[in-house]
Parts: C-alpha cells; structure tokens; sequence
C-alpha cells in the first residue's frame, strides 16, 4: 500500500510528532512501499509535489519530536470545488491508499470532501483527520493536540511577566496571547494569578469588552501596588461586536486576521488612566516553542498519528480521530473516531460560565485545562512579603 | 556586620541567582548578623524600607535560582544629588558594613556615588557593584550576566520562528528584540540563520536602517520561497538618526523607550512591498524565561555574587566585579575588580565589524557570545529538502 500525510494550517509544537507517530507506525506495520507527504501542504498535493519520506533514515524521522513548526510545509488554503480533481488525480497516480490530513476545523471540511469525492469515484481510499489546532476549537474531541503546548506556554510566561510586573511596577503589562475567535490558550494565562501575587486581568473574544470598564478595573488593580498584568486574547472585540485591533489582512481561509490588540489596550490604558504602560506579542512564538510544549500534549499528538494508521489499516475511512479525556483521578485519555462532516467548519467556543466579571478565569477551566499543560506548579522565591 | 543588597533597573533571568549567591556565600561565612535587602531597590533604601532577609530559610533562597523577575523587587531611577543623604542616613542607621548593588551603566554610577559619599562622611562602608544587564553594555567586563540567557532565548526564539516562517510561507515574519542602543541581544537571533535554511536578515541599532534598500532586500530574500525573518532591534534608527518607533514613554533615567519597531518595519513591508507581513514581539519574555535561560550565565551570575561578598570580606570598595572569558579551547572565565568610576554610565557599543552588508552578523560575533548561551547546536529534522 501506499501512504499520503499532509498539513493543514498554523503548525503547533506538537504537529510534527503527529507525523512521527504516522510515520513509525506506518513503518513498522511493514504494510506500506511508499510514504509520501504533500510538501506545503494540499497545495504540494494539488501539485503533484510530494516529498517520499522513504529517503529519510528512522533517526531523521525521531527528530520530529523536537521539531518545531511543520518539516514538511503547511499551507492556508480554502478549497473549491474546482480544486478537488487535481487531487484526485495525485491519489490515483501515486496509488495512495491512505490519506491523513493533520489540521483544524477548515482542514477536516477538506478532509471530508476528499473522503466523498473518492467514494464517488470508487477509489478504495481511507481518509483519516489528525486533530491539531492550538485554538482548541475542535468539536466531539474533548481537546486537540497542539493546545496543551500552547497552553503551558500562556500559562508559564504570563507567570514570569507577570512577576516582572511586579518587581517593577512601573508599568501595567499587557500581553497579547492567540486563538483567533476562541479563548481557549489566553484563558490559561490566568493560572499567572494562581502562582503570582500579581494582579492579573484576563480578556477573551467570547465577552465583548467595555472599555471603560477596563481602563477603571486597570486602574483600580494597579493602585493596589502589587503590579498589574493584563491579558488580552488576539481577538477581543469591543460592545459593537468590532475587533479592539485587526491587521488589515484577511487569511487563505477569508478570515480577518486580528492583532495589535495589546498595542491598543496599552494605548488606551496611557491614555485614558495616565499609567505608564507597555505591551508584549509573542505571537507564533506561542505555538513554535518547543521547551515549553507539554510533555503530555507530546504524547497525545503521538498517539493521535498513530491511531490514524491503525485505524485505516482496519479499513476505517471519513473520520477524525477524537480525544476522550479522564479527569477522574490521574488524568488518562482514549483516543476515538468522529464522523469528519460533524467536526468540518464547526467551531467550539469556550464556556461562558467560565468567565467570571468579565475578566477572571474560574477554577473549573483548570480543572479542565490543567492537566493537558504538564507540571505547571512552579514555586517561585517571594521575598518581599505583602 | 550587616550586609544590604539591592536591584536597579530590569531584571534579567539570572538576577536572582546573583542575589542568591551574595545571600548564601554571607550565611556561610557567619560573619553576617543581618542580611537585608531593599524593597524595590534604591528607592525602598531612601525609604528605609528594607526586607531582612534572616526571615528566609535556606530553601526559600535556594529557590531564587529559579525565580523570574526580582524577587526583592527593582526599579528604575537616576538618583539626584539630593537623594543620596538619604541612603547614607539609611546604612547608618541599619549599621551596614556592606553594599551591594545588581545593576547596569546607571546603576554603577549611583553605587559609585554611594562609595564617595561614604568615605566623604567617614563610614567603613564597603561598597560593590555586581553587574547584570541583558543589554550586555558594561565595560570593561567581557560580558555581562543576564546577557547570555537573553541571546539564548533570541537564538532559539529566532530559530523557531524561522522554522515557522518557512514551514508555512504565506508572509514574512518580523520579530523584535531588545537591548536599548545596543545590537548585542538582537545579533544573537541571526543564529537562526545557522541551524535553518529560511532567509534572515538582522538590523541592529548600531547601523542606520536605510528603508529602501531594507523593502528591496525583504523582497528578494522572500521570494526565494524559503521562507523570510527579518529581525530588528527595538532601537533601529532610519538614515536621519530617527527611532523607527518609539513608545513615546521616557524611563525613569531620562532615556525614551523605543517600540514598535517590528510593526513599523511589518508595515512597511506591507505597504511597499505588497507582501503579507506580521510581526512578534516577545518583550519582556526575552528576560524573563526561565526555561530558555543560559545554565553558564547561571554559573557566572552565581559567580560574581558570590565574588562581591569574599572581596568586600577582604576590605575592598569602589569596584564592580567584572568577568575575564578565556575562549581558547574549553569555555573558561575569571572574575577581577573594575574601578566603578571606569564603568559608571559609559556603554559597550557592538561592534561595526561584525555586521555584514548591514543585515548579516559574522561568525567573529558567534565566537565570541555562543559560548555564553549554553547549548543550542539544536539539529532539526528537515524534510523538505530545497
């Protein structure tokens, strides 16, 4: 048989230890003569421009682990209908008998088409979906890999900026974390009010924000005198439903791609409460960084690869694989199939009721996201008392 | 005797292991009855407010080695003349026999002043600076501890971001670093241009940016399809000597905060180009991570704390400790005295040499500061091929 793996997408720091868990299983099934990936994504496929991953050593192949963004290339691109022949016709001329395409919720509605148009054409291709979004947006699983990773990494550095902001306190810090229009990765910057004695304000694009609510909570939070962190998601709109900031570009997929809401809210908090103030935006570094990826994340992603070869050795095609988490006692997780058309273009928002007074994260979102993150109890020397 | 130490200006990664070293090598030499610190450095003296630090076991200090920020707490002043009787009143009525204080350029100058006032007033007072800065600008000192984690974090920062950048090429990236007037910091991300094989092109402030010719130089880097970084030093200057962004905020010592340099740059990009640009700006993460910090910048900033203590237990005063790097084979350093009026307020420029055609760094920089920033010969996987 032969194999087909692409990418779909803004990678994680986790993508490519999915298509190591592809690729090791792949091998050492003994099933497969050739191992193809689109370079670049769909696109390399459309192209007919795959790259054969049989000219890569088993050592080559295990670096992926620690491998950031994607060694095979990804892209943004919304297909149309008229996209979907061109490949088709790679699947057949390459003989592919089993595809896997590692994405979010816009790369399983390619997925699911492709899945279709195969069927119609009688073709015997199994088509799988790896999940992999640091948004977290991803219907039926209960998480997606890529956001454990993203998440330890909001949560760990608003810690340290967050004590930077108070050991100086000469500015309230802002920080601007991803997700597009979901608050899952900025909601875990909060955990820098659980380790820290920083004030800590948090703002998802699920609440629309008051602006003069903030500037007064700002103000209020830093004249405690125990500094000031602020976090905002990329996202955040204001009472008009009009994104706080927006780069003026609109991504493969027709989103507007927002940004430069940190810059603004620090403008703002300058302006309007005369505090100094200053931003930061680590943006992609938030899902490149592979020191800070979760060890379970890891393994998670690993396993997802993995459970997608498997499972289209069965036979199985036109599902995604999903997550089932077991919070109970020490976290465990089973991996399951979702049908692809109940996952495709869907989006999951974060729940409400986790917001608490428009800027506060509750316990429960923790519960939840916690142990995705690895060891996040960090315990930091605080000498100067109160 | 009585000790009383203190931070100026912004905390670097390994500011509290300095402090952890003078804390430490005190209680071991019993010669200490108390141990203070001031509380948010030279203004928490002037006030008499000050943090004894005999309150503290030897865990909770051992504990400093992996806490971010100031854990006494810092700020940023340029002291007056008239402020200095006040930390004079302070070390006699506290009887401190000996002062230290982790600081940069202006933070020397103020210990330098301390040191002449006190002999003026007649006091047995010992008076040491330890140096610390990330923007790696002191004299006389062949580096500075704080500066080896922040090139680190900027090399692997950079890397990854690179990696992103030609994983996925639908824009060029910019990314901001810091380090004032100084290039130091940001060259250190041009080793992204070693371990990958994405285009960088890195501005240092040193070298005037001449906008054009940068727009002309982007452009042709991206379109060799492997991906573009360009990275800019928060201070770049256009061909009139102008910052390309300032924050319009001046710090405490009179110097305004550059800012906004890579959304200028990510901009301009846009708009003279017509290619897809974003930028990043980790900020005050490139100082504060932990995880990304240097394990021989720790060394050394344990080193030159605890070097303070033994000399100012032998009756010196006047100096900073400064540190010799033997570069011959194995990595080696040695600490001596440097008299603090040589090292007061001046600053170590990059030097002009080592920039190539105004957007490369040479491998004359790379000898001298990759030994500084512990391992990162990290070996990606790399499956695209060219």
């Amino acid at each position: 048989m032969n194999l087909l793996v692409a990418h779909g997408g803004g990678p994680t720091a986790v993508i490519n230890t999915s298509l190591q868990g592809v690729v090791e299983t792949a091998r050492k099934s003994g099933k497969f003569e050739h191992i193809y990936a689109g370079r670049f994504g769909i696109e390399g496929i459309m192209k007919k421009d795959l790259i054969d991953l049989n000219a890569f050593t088993d050592e080559e192949i295990a670096k992926l682990a620690h491998t950031p963004a994607s060694a095979i290339g990804s892209c943004r691109r919304k297909l149309k209908d008229e996209d979907y022949p061109s490949i088709i016709d790679c699947v057949k001329e390459y003989g592919i008998d089993c595809f896997f395409y590692n994405g979010g919720n816009d790369s399983m509605d390619t997925c699911n088409k492709v899945n279709e148009m195969a069927k119609k054409e009688g073709l015997d291709l199994r088509v799988i979906g790896i999940p992999k979004t640091m948004d977290n947006d991803l219907m039926i699983t209960d998480h997606c890999p890529g956001y454990g990773s993203a998440a330890r990494y909001a949560a760990l550095n608003a810690a340290e900026l967050a004590l930077d902001a108070a050991g100086l306190p000469i500015h309230v810090v802002v920080l601007e974390l991803m997700g597009r229009n979901a608050g899952w990765v900025t909601a875990a910057g909060a955990w820098a009010s659980r380790i820290t004695k920083t004030e800590v304000l948090t703002y998802l694009p699920e609440i629309p924000v008051d602006i003069d609510k903030m500037m007064a909570d700002v103000k209020a939070a830093y004249e405690k005198g125990k500094g000031c962190l602020v976090i905002v998601s990329e996202g955040i709109k204001d009472l008009n439903g009009d994104p706080i900031a927006d780069t003026g570009i609109v991504d493969g997929f027709g989103h507007k791609i927002p940004g430069g809401a940190a810059q603004r809210v620090s403008d703002l908090i300058m302006e309007k409460t005369g505090i100094k103030s200053r931003c930061e935006k680590p943006g992609l570094l938030g899902r490149t960084s592979i020191l800070y990826s979760s060890p379970i994340d890891r393994e998670e992603a690993y396993a997802v690869g993995k459970y997608a070869v498997e499972k289209a050795l069965e036979g199985v095609s036109g599902y995604m694989v999903a997550i089932k988490a077991d919070r109970a006692a020490k976290y465990g997780y089973e991996l399951f199939l979702a049908p692809l058309d109940q996952v495709a273009n869907e989006e999951k928002k974060f729940p409400l009721e986790w917001i608490v007074d428009g800027n506060r994260i509750s316990d429960a979102f923790f519960d939840y996201a916690k142990p995705l993150m690895g060891d996040i109890d960090v315990n930091y020397a605080f000498l100067r008392g109160e």
